[in-house]
């Protein structure tokens, strides 16, 4: 049985305009008062993550820039990789290519976030493997970052915490960067607006898109 | 007639335990269908109201640090005060007294949080004052602030920014770091749990509490 629920935001728990669902939060508050640990994973930065736990009230810890940073119950930051290669990659290619910092790198600790025009992606997501670094769109924004940072990675944390089993953990999550949590062998959900490789992936595919699936996620799962 | 809300958020839109009412989040969404704007005004910092003017569709500007720091619609940050001043203070006085920094601190721009025993609070506040300082607790936290650096700071903000009078303003709030804004000759409102002296000030006083008082609040002043 299910007892851990990990949950991607943007995509799973907001719709195209980062609204989030109302209903999604009302289901996360019934299915914590029964019991249930609920952490998110998410791409935002560790502030956003914090807000939404408390505003929430999410009772697990929650994951920013895609797992390198945990915001703990007990009010604890822990950062399990650095934006300082990042940093510098995107110092370098910011000289000879569209690559640009965005905003939100000044609430970033374990990643770096950018924008960049289509023509310049290749080359720079090239030279960023060739230094041991990851590149991928989240659907929101660009991310850049260190290998083995990922939600797979936060999943064994939220695991090893929790004292849990795989097969006692669910993950929800609509695209790429979710992949690395529906790699392991967990139980894998998704709203219908996921891409295609979540959908192949998960053991259920809901009906109802941006956080209104949570509903029929968790009653499928019978978490309510 | 009202065509600007500012809500403040903890005990406003938010209950005891921090959690965010999703009545309130659908009644805001109603009033800004209507063509309402609604700006939110928070002692919270700027990353936290940045979150929530994304999650919940505020289509104003949104202020953290009660007025100190605004988030604008173009995703520029605008730093109305220092935290130069309160951070020196802090350090002094945490030498001397229990206060002490609070871990927000690492994204607070304009001011500084912090926690102190209550045997230390009426010295830290002479002294604060004595060097053009402001300390309140805003009923979840501490805060040391420039003078002048005030939610009605953060009205008038707004009243320019739209070319509004006064009276086309409604303000909502439930403590006494709400009061610069009650101050001023818009219109008010407040929920069931405020203080007595933002009740006083009140031209409405709703009889639901932490949030559950949007609906009403909004209705009698015809903004749904
Ligand atoms: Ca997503
Ligand atoms: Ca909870
Ligand atoms: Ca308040
Ligand atoms: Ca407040
Ligand atoms: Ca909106």
């Amino acid at each position: 049985m299910i007892k851990l629920v990990a949950i991607d935001v943007d995509g799973t728990l907001t719709d195209k305009d980062r609204l989030i669902s109302t209903r999604a939060i009302e289901f996360i508050r019934k299915a914590e008062k029964k019991g249930i640990i609920v952490s998110l994973l998410s791409g935002n930065v560790i502030p956003v993550v914090y807000a939404l736990k408390v505003f929430i009230g999410i009772n697990g810890p929650v994951f920013g820039e895609n797992g390198g940073v945990m915001f703990d119950n007990d009010g604890s930051i822990t950062k399990f990789f650095s934006n300082e290669k990042t940093n510098s990659f995107l110092d370098e290619m910011s000289k000879k290519t569209s690559m640009r910092s965005i905003f939100t790198n000044k609430w970033r600790e374990a990643s770096t976030g950018f924008d960049i025009d289509g023509k310049d992606v290749d080359y720079v997501k090239a030279e960023a493997e060739k230094r041991g670094l990851v590149v991928f769109y989240s659907g929101y924004s660009w991310h850049l970052m260190n290998k083995g940072e990922d939600k797979g990675f936060a999943v064994k944390i939220l695991k090893e915490k929790y004292g849990l089993n795989y097969e006692e953990i669910l993950v929800v999550g609509d695209s790429n960067n979710d992949m690395p949590m529906f790699e392991l062998p967990v139980f894998k959900a998704c709203p219908a607006n996921a891409t295609d490789n979540v959908k192949k992936a998960s053991d259920f595919v809901s009906s109802y898109s941006y956080g209104e699936e949570i509903g029929e996620v968790f009653s499928h799962f019978n978490l309510l």
